[in-house]
This record gives structure tokens, sequence and C-alpha cells, in this order.
């Protein structure tokens, strides 16, 4: 299983992925779920990817591979979000065509989802979520963040907390909040969290950094998230019904 | 959709269910999903059900009739938590063989999930999850509780709070922020919520309620969880990476 998050808020865009990906229990791996595209000054696009490994690495790679050849339309001469996400989406399409059939033979689930945003020189900051057959939809100030893969843990804090102003500071801090309250109920998703955090028009990554175990910020928040809920709880008043 | 949780503690069980039934988003009506068995002094039954309500309706209605009817092993007879257990199992199949293949026929889901505990005179308290081939587990002190339906909004408060010796009132409380949890992210599953705290031993119900819209502790608890999350995650310090 996988855990990615993204948003997009007002003073910027936040990308955070698990590692762990699993071929049933005896076959666990880390694989990193996010890729970056970036050149200065011109355009920042990050996937996040969920569901079969194979399809969405192919996927990737052959993004990448035609970006490379210079084709038309790639990854680095897109002149908008919007194609990129499409791109993105036909690269899925294709990848799933050519092996789907094979995988279904043995009732392998070739099932695959993306997360896609960034900027591009000349438009805002944009983020879609790419099904699996390919089509997509963008998030919009209403609905300003994706999930994909084992969304519902991490999703109770994102909705108390997240707003479209809500800093980057305080979103990063929900973002490790939402991923341990879903590592803590499924040990299919696993540390390290690769998280990219985007300032509005920056067209530049600040902050990219993988998270690890030892990562002293994520512990602490771990304990102390832990340790407040349960507060929390004990200060709730008991029901009086008895 | 449905959310259902029931717990066995030393302390006695717990057991709630929602009362939200869809079919579709413009077929949405209120169905108890749990049912009660008792006769003071002998035995306390409860079930609770997920899944597609003309399958758990069938199977509870064939066994209460066959309890009626006075057949050789019944709800009313049976010696044992677990023959309780395998006649639910056996109903659920039988229901199944009969509608199911209809209902494949037009791509309906034919999947039920049943919780049932209780206790019967000269046995201790006993809590089985019943799964929709019919087969069934029996929680341990180290697995306290079952969960159906919709299951992953409602579990890391459960996960983080819940021990095998929870007083009964804590629980009763940790249910209530389970179902706030659960409602608050899937607007399909609803209030009232059907809830029964049973004492061990008690071999008869002491409190037995639906909780509505207007219930004051509720209220109370909603508001208060909300405010609580949002309070210890304002009190995490921020991340230093910047």
């Amino acid at each position: 299983m996988t855990y990615c998050v993204a948003m997009s808020l007002d003073a910027g865009m936040i990308f955070a992925s698990d590692s762990r990906t699993n071929a049933g229990v005896d076959q666990i791996a880390r694989f990193s779920k996010m890729r970056v595209f970036a050149q200065e000054g011109e355009r920042v696009i990050v996937t996040l990817s969920s569901g079969n490994l194979s399809i969405t690495q192919n996927a990737i790679n052959i993004l990448e591979q035609r970006a490379r050849a210079g084709e038309e339309l790639n990854l680095w001469n897109a002149t908008s979000m919007f194609d990129v996400a499409r791109l993105l989406g036909d690269t899925l399409r294709e990848v799933k065509t050519r092996d789907g059939p094979y995988m279904a033979q043995n009732n392998i689930d070739s099932n695959a989802n993306f997360i896609v945003g960034g900027q591009i020189r000349g438009e805002v900051q944009r983020l879609f979520d790419v099904y699996s057959e390919g089509n997509f939809i963008e998030a919009t100030p209403e609905t300003c963040y994706f999930q994909i893969g084992e969304s519902k843990y991490g999703k109770p804090v994102l909705d108390r907390v997240l707003e479209r102003d809500t800093s980057l500071v305080d979103a990063t801090k929900c973002t490790i909040v939402s991923f341990d309250s879903t590592m803590r109920s499924n040990i299919s998703v696993g540390l390290p969290i690769d998280l990219v955090v985007y300032e509005a028009n920056a067209l530049r990554i600040r902050m990219q950094r993988r998270i690890v175990e030892t990562d002293p910020y994520f512990q602490m928040i771990h304990a102390q998230w832990g340790a407040g809920l349960r507060r929390v709880f004990a200060e709730l008043p008991a029901p009086d019904w008895t």
C-alpha cells in the first residue's frame, strides 16, 4: 500500500509520499513514489504515485525518455500543467493497454493513480488527480488537497485543520500528523516520507526532505500527537446515561 | 454505508451501530442495524450488521422465525455463543445461496457482515465477527474489538485509547468519538446511533439508548473533540527545516 497527499494552498504547494511497497507480506521494499522535474525559473513538476509499481514506474520512465528525446509535447516544453496532466494520463493508458491484459490473466491488479502538480512559468500553480483510467480532475479553492492510496486514516486531521489560507509551515505539520495517523493504523504505509514544500511563484524548490525513522521532528510529532489525543479524550466529560 | 463497532472488555461489552442506509444518493433511509435478543438471567445476544440490507434482514428474520418455531437449535436454546455465531453464519450462507445468483445477474453486491456477541448463562461473554462467507472469528484479550462497515475513520481513536481493562464509561465515550470521526469524514454514516452497554455477567441489559441529533452529550463530544484536536495541533511545534 501507499499513502500520498498533495495540497495547493494560497502560499504554495506541499507534496508528500511514503516509501513502502509490498507484494505480499514477505516482499516488502522501499521505493520512492515521488518524482521531481524542476528547471529553475521555468517549471517545477512533482508526481506522486500509488497502485501497481510496475505500471507507475513504466509510465514515468516513458515520460522521461520522451522528454529526453525531445518529443513534440513533453515534460520540459509543455506550456501548461493541464497538458502535463494529459500527458501523464495518456502515458498511463498506454502502459495499461500494453501490460493490463497480461496482468489480468493472473488476476493481478493493474490499478495505478497519480497526483501531479506544480507550476510552469506563465501559469499559476495547479494540482491534478489522475485516475487509474487516465482521466483527471483539478484541485479548486474549495477542495485544495488530494490523497491517493491508503487515504482514510490520515484524512480526519486534514479535514479539521487544512484551509486554503493555511500557512506552509502549518500545512507541513498537518502533513506529518496525517502520515503519523496513517502509519499507526496501517503497517503497509511506512517511513521514510518524501516531502517537497513549494512556495507559490518561486519556480524552484526551496525545501525537499526525506524524513527517516530517526528524524527528531517526526519522533516528536509522533509522541506529542498521540499524547495530546489521549489528553483531549481524558478531558471529555463522561456520559451520564447510566 | 454503515459503521458498527463492538468491544469485549473486562467490565463488559459495548455494541454500537449507525442507522443510515443508502442505495444511491437519492435513496437514503434509516434502518437500525442492531438487534437485541435478551431473556433476563438467561441470555443477552446482540447482532450488528453491515452490507446488503436485504441479505442481513433476511438472515435475522429467518433466525427469529426459527427461534419462534422452536427449532432444535435456535437463538433461545443455544447453550453457547459459539453455536449462535455458527447459526448466524449458516443462515447468512442460506440467504446468499438463495438470493446471491439473482443479485449477481445485475451486478448487485450481496456482501453482508455481522458482529454477534453477548453472554449465555453458564458461559463467559463472547464476541464474534461473522464474515460475508459465513465463517467467523472470535475476539481475544489481544484484539478486544471488531468493526464492520466504514471502519477506518473511527479506528485511530480506538487504537489509541482502548485496552482490555478500559472502563465501560470510558469505552462508551471512546465509541461516541469513534462515530463522530466517522460521520465527519463519510456522509454515508449517520445518526442516530444505537448503543448497548452490557455489564459482564449481568445477563440483562441495563443501558440501551438511541442517540439522536439533538442529544446534548453527542453534541458536546462533537464540539469538544474537534476543538481539542485543533488545540493539540496548534500546540505542536512547527518544523525547523525551512
